[in-house]
């Protein structure tokens, strides 16, 4: 990027947005950074739901580039694997990674967000400007119009680069939308979600360290760790099925048939306030083609991919962006409008690909965890990667413990599942081979 | 509808939105329309380009319940067939409805919705306001701001039903795009197209009363007549093969090789300028799902289901909409959003069946058509239909010659592939048993 014209607007001060001002602070750029919200750090209310987060190699990668990995990790609870809860009561551990026993970390999303904010203004050369919201975006100009909310006043402004990080619902991504070949594909799944809460007094009866999933076919339940020992529960279930829990009676039928332990550590009367006054959240899928238009448009994270949360990489392919597009824009001899040309070359099949797999995950997570072919496969998959964790690199690890492209881990995976069936198919017929023999002699 | 509110407000006034009001005046219902642009009629430049429209049987019968179907067909022509153009200039006709010999019907888009605009104006209860702009829509208030162009105030305005018929750029939409459950998906394909011009001096050189095809694989021309003996050529390619052509020698050396026939009537210097000062323009297909928003939201024709021309349905599905929407409206005992409701339901499936119909025509116009398979099915199919017209019903004749609901058109047309498929697969056998026979005495 030519060092003379360097000012960078970034739209949205979320968690990608605010790490990304983070990124073009450190390479000296004029930053300004626009949220529609008000400053979370001075809010005293908890803003909005959020399924917990959970940070893995391609969002630490990312964290470590800007200096913030140690922090952010202090404040994070490790989990080193599944913890599956059957009808019955009975528990089954599966770590994330037996060869090398990395882990996935829990974290809540307002406070990670704080410390990302905190590190950008601590940049002289960023200004984070609250309260001012995109009203829309003129792209063939080249200009955005933004409003201060506390002066309702509308301002026009531009830079040499303008990325919007503003969120599944983007407002740069709808000017983008009306443009010559961009393809858009918006999927809201059929199952929602609802968050519910085992308190901090409860919490040392949850085996510690573990991402705890109750599979149920259709519905599923997950319980992620927080720093002061309580779990943010999460419940996903068919909105159908919300629709059709109406009171005390039924929820608790419901909850007693389904998902009998949680009963006594979510509390009776927690479950059924929440129920009773809260509607369920919905899951969108987004993916879009290119990521930037014309000379210096861009949009990034969950603008550019919202996925369903069920392989814990939204945040984590989203600081992925900051990181693909922070190597790009440090090849001095490119100009702006060529980096983000490349960047959406090299980013939207990937992105795609990972969207692809948290869908694919939903069903992984909630139904075939339970059953025996999937866990003779999952077994199988563990042999292969200790002995030979360079050639045989199961999915989850690639995907979660490595920066491996996305389409790449998605590629290794079927070649993977063919080996795997001709594996199978060869033992079948050795298995009949001896079989035959033995019946000849 | 309750008879004692009745204002219903139409956004957009093209095809749809003008035979809408027409629709809404005859009801009797208060109506506003609101068109973006100035008065059509008052204009004395021809205003965008547009593929030639073929009007077929679900457009006639909503423009019949309007009294206009004999207005506009006086000033079509017809078009009883496809006619093929081989590279050595060959020509094969192709009858679209051997059995009741249906026709489609060519007219020019400015000249139908002249026609239609005038019908609307004709309602004491319609009024007509150019230069009006649909600004944006509050959805959840039930309101929309409008902006008067000419002295640039913008105004909010609410009706008991707001029906956007703002094509493929739908603004009403675009305040869909953000509700719970809003599924959408936009697709623009690889291929554009430019518009040609066969003069009137040399249209008689011309077949009459055929659509003209050349069809060529990756590319495809088609012509369609017009009322003063000209044609409308229209070009289908890559985008990438156009940028290709960027000199004289390069678009005559194309032109001379692929539709050489076509050179003569077209003109040389008539075929350079047009390529050489013209852009080609890009091809849209929209999905999405619902139609309708809350209590009196409804999207028709394009902003709900644009799609690539190769059906020749676009405008017939987006009559049929209005149909559709008429004859749920005449149900006195409903309300409007259970009306526009109940429409959804049922218009949804059956214009995305159309969507994906438009797509795969494509495929078959320009590359299938040339394949011997492809004609030997079309021969059987003419057989069966003769000998059993109300059992096998073709597809282009169910869905251009029909009101069989589009859905429907695609079961049937799947279930005929089988059914083919096994009398092609006992007629083989057949002659192997009979071969088997001959060798064995």
């Amino acid at each position: 990027m030519y060092q003379d014209r360097r000012k960078v607007i970034v739209i949205g001060g979320g968690l990608v947005g605010s790490l990304c001002a983070c990124f073009m602070g450190q390479k000296g750029y004029h930053v300004v950074l626009y949220e529609k919200r008000s400053d979370l750090r001075k809010d005293t209310y908890m803003r909005g739901r959020s399924i917990n987060l959970a940070i893995s190699h391609r969002g630490r990668v990312a964290l470590r580039s800007v200096g913030l990995e140690e922090t952010v990790l202090g404040s994070a609870i490790p989990m080193q694997g599944r913890l599956l809860h059957g009808k019955t009561g009975a528990l089954q551990s599966m770590p994330y990674d037996p060869v090398f026993n990395n882990c996935i970390y829990s974290i809540g999303r307002n406070s990670l967000n704080e410390v990302l904010l905190n590190a950008a203004e601590n940049y002289d050369n960023v200004k984070v400007k609250f309260d001012h919201k995109l009203v829309n975006a003129d792209i063939r100009r080249g200009v955005i119009r933004v409003q201060n909310k506390t002066t309702t006043e509308v301002f026009e402004e531009t830079a040499d680069l303008i990325i919007g990080a503003d969120g599944a619902y983007s407002v740069l991504r709808s000017a983008m939308l009306m443009t010559p070949m961009f393809q858009f594909n918006q999927t809201h799944i059929e199952h929602g979600y609802l968050e519910l809460y085992i308190p901090a007094s409860l919490g040392d009866k949850m085996t510690p360290n573990h991402l705890h999933i109750w599979p149920r076919g259709q519905f599923m339940m997950i319980a992620l760790p927080n720093k002061d020992t309580s779990w943010t529960v999460t419940l996903f279930m068919p909105l159908d099925n919300f629709t059709s829990l109406r009171d005390e009676d039924s929820i608790m039928y419901f909850f007693e048939n389904i998902f009998p332990d949680a009963v006594p550590l979510i509390g009776k009367n927690s479950l059924v306030h929440t129920f009773l006054s809260t509607k369920p959240s919905q899951l969108i899928s987004i993916k879009c083609s290119p990521h930037h238009f014309g000379s210096k448009f861009l949009i990034i994270g969950d603008a550019a991919h919202a996925m369903v949360p069920f392989y814990g990489q939204g945040m984590n392919s989203g600081f992925e962006d900051v990181s693909v597009l922070s190597e790009l824009l440090d090849k001095n001899h490119l100009e702006v409008k060529e980096i983000i040309k490349l960047y959406s070359e090299m980013r939207v099949q990937n992105v795609q690909a990972v969207c692809d797999l948290a869908m694919y995950n939903y069903v992984e997570m909630r139904d075939l965890v339970m059953r025996k072919s999937f866990r003779a496969r999952k077994a199988v998959d563990e042999v292969l990667y200790k002995l030979c964790p360079k050639i045989w690199f199961p999915l989850y690890n690639s995907v979660s413990f490595s920066s491996l492209e996305y389409r790449r881990c998605l590629e290794n995976k079927k070649l993977q599942d063919k080996i795997y069936s001709l594996l199978v198919g060869v033992l079948l017929l050795s298995f009949l081979f001896v079989f035959i023999n033995i019946l000849r002699y």
